[in-house]
């Protein structure tokens, strides 16, 4: 071994990618979404790959930090969190408040940090693979399984620019979207997002799902957008058809309330979103499945010890997801095949994505994705693709530089603010 | 890449090496205790190292697990547990009782397991280091910090066999040990281990310790000798001095107790030494500092995780030590130069230890060692020591294949037992 594994350049390109007319409770999907493309590169000549939010609060911080690790080893994997400790975060984008959307907590300046070393990580970890000739999960430890599974991610949605699925507004646009996905990918289990309508037309879409796919998993998820209350209700009517329910309610009290007296599972991206927020959530039971991702948790290394905090408190496992490309979905893939306490299909949009910057997209067999054994994460960057959909942000007069899922909203319903919780 | 990192061959050396006659609330050392070498050959030639315990309860574990590495990749960490919950414990080995000694709580079947496993990683990840050209500490991640910090490990001893030292039996003898230690590797803070004689004699010490030492981090370790109530009392004695105090009772609800009383901070490798354990431990507020022991906790990489979780709960972490060698003092400082939050002096054992298996000794400068950058462990293995301490182990008429203080202390009194607790 006489590699030398020195950073000598990162590359940042921020692209736009199509995304489809998708609805949540804080809007709908504009047509065109931020992500940023990193690339580091090594004495060596290796290239690895990453991929995180292309918004410009995660842009600005990207760059400082790029800058500082030119020089490093890129196996310094646990030194990234110090060089972002480093980067400072412009007081305006830690509000204190919920993120746009509220879909992530509060915003910090740690998560925004968490969500830059994610990418900066993963390119790492690829650009270390491939240097030696080994897979990323074999850089984890190795993979316990051969194929990851994930879940179909459902959504009402409208039909519109970006779109061929058409839309899906109610319990039998679902069952059929659910159809589509499971024919063309395979998947068994399927999540709605939800807290778009009124509860009882969701809790009527998971009745349609169910009674379509009697014994399959379901999952429902309202991003916070319930009271108490409401959850109860919710968690009572579809408690013989749930594998969980996902955030029904905002914050821990209100979900360890849920949970206590529903005694369904209540699954979560949003109390539980960094390492800090851990413990009160699991002392006081507020959530019995953690969906982790690694954008959000600082890498794939996190999310391994994410799971083992899970593992030790008898707390379940599964993956989120926002869109995102195919780096991030191998990236995903490798991280999941080494989790040993995944008992739980992951979550992922890319079904949703018509354009990625790989040479060759991820495919989806049987619901599942295969663990590859090429060095690094096993993808290959397609320059064209990616000059192309950087040219895209370059083009953009600022619209779709930061996504706004309410902005999206209000080209139809101009009086269209972010609900508050609980909506319902 | 074309490295072949397939194992291809496992070597188990078991052997004894001199041990000075250091007491403990069961006994006493015997002048031979057994260690177990681990080599893991793979294909390409290369040799990575392990240690562990020597007794035939492990080495009747280690011989299956041997047989099942063979063939597997160097790099399948998370594949070893798998492996060895495929080896068959014998009924009679969990009892569901103390260990012998009872420094380690319950004795179950997956301690055994992965007290086995530890030595197969750090060979494993020895093997892929050198293999690589990476050390160890890159393969967790990389280092955090240069040098790891070690404590003078004081024992009260008797003067005897494969012994240079001479008797330390109270507090004048235990703070001329201190000095002797810090004169020769510059050590700054200081455990007594405890648990020996009645507590006021004890607290006298490190009373006395603490005029010697003014200022420098002290701690007590009685292995879960006292009752609560002296605990407490100890406790309320050394509250102004005590960096921490070890192991004061036995179990979570009288470590909680002492905790929730004394507001001392308490540190343990007794009532968490398992994963399984951790939970009702933090929940309970039983331990603020957990003593990890990657023999305990089944490698470098559970040790890692390990911390992530005394991270998220707010709990400190040191590190644990029973007789080793040079291996496991490379593989200790390896994986301590990872882990951000390790913010107390590690123990070891191994100033003690006259005898070792490698070509250099490690060193300690200044109470560290220094982080090796060399691949893997850095340590090369002395075969002529090696088949030297083996030839003791062949010799060796049955007397010391296993650890037993107990029986030690029988040779200068008859009728002695391991203590029941509290001893106090």
């Amino acid at each position: 071994m006489t590699r030398d594994l020195t950073i000598t350049d990162v590359t940042l390109t921020p692209i736009l990618v199509a995304d489809p007319p998708l609805l949540n409770t804080a809007g709908i999907h504009q047509p065109y979404t931020p992500r940023l493309i990193v690339e580091v590169v090594t004495a060596d000549g290796t290239t690895g790959l990453g991929e995180t939010y292309g918004d410009t609060k995660y842009l600005e911080l990207t760059r400082p930090l790029a800058e500082q690790l030119v020089g490093r080893q890129v196996s310094d994997l646990n030194g990234l969190f110090g060089a972002a400790d480093e980067v400072v975060v412009d007081a305006s984008r830690v509000t204190g408040q919920a993120d746009v959307g509220g879909l992530r907590g509060v915003q910090t300046a740690d998560k925004l940090r968490l969500s830059v070393v994610s990418a900066f990580e993963v390119a790492c970890l690829d650009a270390l693979g491939k240097a030696l000739g080994l897979p990323v999960h074999a850089l984890l430890g190795g993979k316990v399984r051969d194929a990851v599974e994930y879940s179909a991610y459902l959504f009402y949605k409208r039909s519109g620019e970006n779109d061929t699925w058409g839309a899906a507004l109610d319990p039998a646009g679902i069952v059929e979207q659910a159809r589509a996905f499971t024919e063309r990918y395979g998947f068994t289990s399927f999540k709605l997002k939800g807290g778009v309508f009124p509860p009882d037309q969701e809790v009527a879409a998971v009745k349609a799902l169910a009674a379509a796919f009697p014994g399959h998993p379901l999952r429902l998820d309202p991003n916070g957008a319930w009271s108490v209350e409401t959850s109860l209700k919710v968690a009572e009517e579809l408690r013989d058809v749930l594998e969980y329910l996902e955030d029904p309610a905002t914050g821990v009290p209100a979900m360890a309330e849920v949970a206590a007296k529903s005694g369904v599972p209540l699954a979560t991206n949003m109390c539980v979103t960094t390492f800090d927020e851990i413990k009160e959530a699991f002392t006081q039971g507020a959530v019995q499945v953690v969906l982790s991702d690694h954008h959000y948790w600082g890498g794939l290394r996190n999310t391994q010890q994410l799971a083992s905090i899970c593992r030790a408190f008898g707390v379940g496992v599964s993956m989120h997801s926002n869109t995102h490309l195919g780096i991030s979905l191998a990236a995903m893939t490798q991280v999941a095949a080494t989790v040993p306490n995944l008992h739980h299909a992951c979550d992922s949009h890319y079904p949703w994505q018509s354009e990625d910057v790989l040479t060759e997209r991820l495919t989806f067999d049987g619901g599942k994705v295969a663990v590859s054994d090429a060095p690094g994460l096993g993808v290959a960057l397609d320059r064209e693709k990616l000059a192309f959909l950087h040219q895209r942000w370059l083009d953009d007069d600022g619209t779709y530089k930061d996504r706004d899922d309410a902005a999206a909203m209000r080209l139809t319903d101009p009086h269209w603010t972010t609900p508050a919780v609980p909506r319902w």
